[in-house]
């Protein structure tokens, strides 16, 4: 199998073209038709074999996931997406694998109206390049540097089960077969928050996806503002984010889990306390569960303590692939 | 050196965003303001080590090169830059390759006007993906599949010193150092035609740019326009698309360089003939030299003769990654 025939195989849909592309794959550029006067978001993400994923992943659970950690960021950014492109190297032409991975990121493209625009497909060790393109209208974009001091911090679904499945798959921690299974769903086959993302608009100050740990991600945020955050740590473990098969752990496992872990793909984001109700009738519009986990303060960092109130020294550092 | 560290010494710049960015690297996505009602043109390419250039290759050279094949694809499209992001998998955070990679892409991006808005960095094999984002009126992109029998053939600049300089680097071939040096700057130094596809607007029929070499890249155009081409290899040969020093090689090797050698990134594009006078002062207002290569026919294929008429079987293939 050629170059081209791959391309038209498994990455080149028959039919007319989807609402907004003017030209899909095929030509030396793909052209879209942003709705006038909306601003473009893009974001892109590599992910490497041995790196973001095991060599013997699904090909199906890969192609959903490298376009979904993608779309994260589009839903973190408020923006409703508009196509992707992907540039793929290959150590060679797999049918069955091409088959799968194909299969995988259209289910996830044709769901979330992110239709593949165009790409690249070359030879090399296992590279997956995917980018997305987005709108929003101006001034309506969920940045990460607009949170304020006594905004409410919240964040959508679960945190900490992708990481529990990666420290069951690297052999850390012994899990039971059930509750494996669910893990390596969330790791596997997270869900982008992108409904969650549009029905923030105007509500949330400040968003960012977490995709590096919960600490790492709002922690992004505190510096992009110029702010801190108090959080309760009991609460947390007591609250909708943490999952059962989670809170059943050892709570020093659980913590780190939920707030070092990475992955997660949820949103971590700040509103007005004013806004509180707003918030959740956004994530209900949304059906994205939300959970409230602390205020913005004034003092800059990121400051856990127990239910009694008192510190704890919870700084994990964000994932860095240099350090 | 950290990635975030990393990422802020090498690829974020100060100061105010230029004109277009809202938004450039730190946040979650990166945000555009196209102008109201143009077309969105997308192209990206993956450049991966030891396929596409070579593990000894001036960084400088590979960050011009890197973004120089992906801003050749807007030429083709006759699209004007807007921004581009950059995804890098590296085995290693060295400082030496990374200032010289970052400074040869910035000059490009500079004298461009594509501004680097957002990437990624991650560990791995050594792997590239720049995508570019440009605009167009709606109607006046070229595409690959408008031209028409009668049109004529046009390609800009000169083809084949790239692959000549890749037959010495590989040993195939043993060039004076002068010729080797003039080569190799047209294997790793390209430019982007985008001056030219700016000015073709309105004039040129159909385009593309000759990355996989002229017969293949203009294939493509009579594949999608569902027309053919006759062309003068003796013409060629003599026309100001050949170089020098590509011309004082034997005549077969310098037709497999001219016609097959890829990585030129040039422009091959046709225009009615009536436009003949069109083109030349489109391509001197873009300060480009352009030549005439032959026709377009109504009958399919690409057909080479020789000065007298006799046809040639010069039936290259395109390059092909999986062939």
């Amino acid at each position: 199998m050629g170059e081209f025939e791959l391309i038209r195989h498994y990455f080149q849909r028959a039919g007319a073209n989807p609402p907004g592309v003017v030209l899909g794959v095929g030509d030396d550029c793909a052209l879209l038709a942003p709705e006038p006067g909306q601003r473009l978001a893009i974001s892109t993400d590599m992910l490497v074999e041995g790196r973001h994923f095991f060599a013997d992943v699904d090909p199906v659970a890969l192609g959903h996931k490298a376009l979904a950690v993608n779309l994260s960021d589009l839903a973190a950014m408020g923006a409703r997406p508009l196509g992707c492109t992907l540039a793929l190297a290959l150590p060679r032409a797999d049918a069955t694998w091409l088959a799968g991975f194909s299969r995988g990121l259209f289910e996830l493209a044709d769901g979330a109206a992110c239709p593949l625009v165009g790409g690249d497909t070359t030879k090399g060790p296992l590279n997956l390049c995917i980018t997305v393109f987005g709108q929003v209208p101006p001034g309506q974009e969920l940045r990460r540097s607009g949170a304020r001091a006594g905004d409410e911090v919240w964040v959508s679904g679960q945190l900490g089960d992708a990481r529990l499945a990666l420290d069951a798959l690297l052999g850390e921690i012994e899990l039971a077969p059930e509750v494996l299974a669910r893990a390596r769903q969330r790791l596997e086959r997270p869900t982008p928050r992108l409904a969650l993302g549009l029905a923030l608009r105007g509500i949330a100050s400040a968003a960012a996806d977490v995709s590096d740990g919960l600490c790492g991600d709002l922690g992004h945020i505190l510096v992009a503002s110029g702010v801190g955050a108090e959080l309760d740590a009991d609460a947390l473990l007591a609250s909708d984010a943490i999952s059962a098969d989670l809170r059943a752990l050892p709570r020093e496992r659980a913590l780190h889990c939920a707030l070092a872990g990475g992955d997660d793909y949820e949103l971590i984001f700040t509103a007005p306390a004013g806004a509180h109700d707003a918030v959740l009738q956004a994530a209900c519009s949304a059906a994205t569960p939300v959970s409230c986990l602390g205020r913005i303060t004034t003092e800059p960092g990121l400051r856990w303590q127990d239910a009694c109130g008192r510190p704890l020294d919870l700084a994990w550092a964000s994932f860095d692939h240099f350090a």
